[in-house]
């Protein structure tokens, strides 16, 4: 059991037990966040470069994670991510360089699960 | 053991070195970060949640713990915690989600230890 | 015409301009900003007071003055509000000491206008 | 004279101004800042959307500005632009409602003035 | 009347008026704000260095403006102040951009104020 | 083995592996974030501190770590390091605890490795 499984099992385990509290305005802000990243003007794998450059400069590793798993299941390349990470750590300044060394770890076991 | 006590327990032991440098500065905004929380026009409970909002919305974990241990402990029921989770994920964006899990998590086991 | 009514104006402006556009997205994060401050097992004017203590670690003059209008219509009390400031002060630090006076300058504006 | 001119001419007044002094490191890194937007793997338009968005979660009015005007250039649509600016919000919250406020009345000068 | 004598004088009303309220907390935060900046194992113009830097990644115009002001009268060089600006910059990234444009302006009017 | 063997050698490890890919801006952004740290009208020592201080105030852990390393290989001493804490923790607030507490733990461990 790799970071991969970790970071999917717990997300998953969490998030039932978020939304069986039944707070109305926390599951339909759940709601929303999936809503966002499905196509229309812009690609689904467009989409998920930009919440993943986002996550990257509010330096939040989870979010990167997630935003790693669907920019590669929705087409993304080895080069745009990378060019993704690029413009985020020149957005987001030598404070992201971290959660980049993080993100790539989290890549290649990703690459590797396949 | 749980992340509770391992937390309280870090918690305590590295206040103790960083008291015991004798820095006069960090000394009074140890105490005034104590005397902020105290009940006046406000009570304890909502100063607590005012802290754990706040927190949030600037995703530190052990923040959230701390404030989630102060919120029990002053009467704050589940429903007005999970209230003021939600305002602070609608502040803060999907990028409190980890965080909310987290704090998730960790209410559940001080719920537990009682 | 004051900082208050220039604040209303401009707001209500660009908000309709930003609904007209159509996005499906946008359009529901606006009427979840709206429906997670009504009162349920919180008060409104404490779920006021989250946001306004939110508002300002997270340093956001507009998102201050719109809680502050809000936390007074709630009925949230002079002592009320310098005591949701000052946990937010000692939260975020002295780097919201210049969003703290302009808190206090829209506040004196707003009380003036009733 | 509206907002487009006068923050152009500023920016490039300062601009000079900063570059003139003769530190080395503030040079390259203005250097990188231009660098990392050419097309590589991803489009410039894709590359310029991944700014706004960073510029958005970041609340920088100015970048937000700065990026509107290069997505316009390098052929991002009223409709791509929403959509950034939809993904943009959800992640970083009802905080950045203010700057999607003035990126859209910054947006309609830009489309005006063309 | 420009920049520098505007600052000052609405800092000095605020200040005033915050403090006139009697808030303790507000107050004691208020007073170890000047004591922490005193000289000690480091020299004040360090301190107030330390301020700068610290200012300009967190994106706050008055700070930084403050800290210029206070680097200047204690003995703080041109060349101090950009390679000041210089490790914010790249430690902060291409966010810091439009502070440290108005930084320089602020700085050139500082040195034409003398 | 402890945290600072740890920190270091998975530093190296993945800073290799992103420098491997070949992405020109980041390779020269990795090269500009030593080049800021270089002696020229300030110090070594007087640089890295100015870097610890932006570390705490944006929340890095590890970023944090690393100053503390390179501020004990410039000459920093612990009154020099404890003051420049006590400026971070009072720019940023009660927020910087966490990471202070953090920051004093690897520190003696770095002084008992010496």
């Amino acid at each position: 059991m790799g970071k991969y499984s970790d970071f999917t099992a717990y997300r998953q385990k969490l998030n039932q037990k978020i939304l069986a509290q039944g707070n109305l305005e926390i599951k339909r802000f759940f709601a929303l966040d999936g809503q966002v990243y499905r196509p229309g003007a812009l690609t689904a794998k467009t989409k998920e470069l930009l919440g993943l450059a986002s996550s990257l400069v509010l330096r939040c590793d989870d979010c990167i994670a997630y935003h790693l798993i669907q920019a590669k299941e929705t087409g993304a390349s080895r080069d745009e991510i990378f060019e993704t990470l690029s413009v985020a750590l020149v957005v987001g300044g030598s404070i992201v360089i971290p959660h980049l060394r993080r993100a790539v770890d989290f890549l290649e076991e990703l690459e590797a699960s396949v």
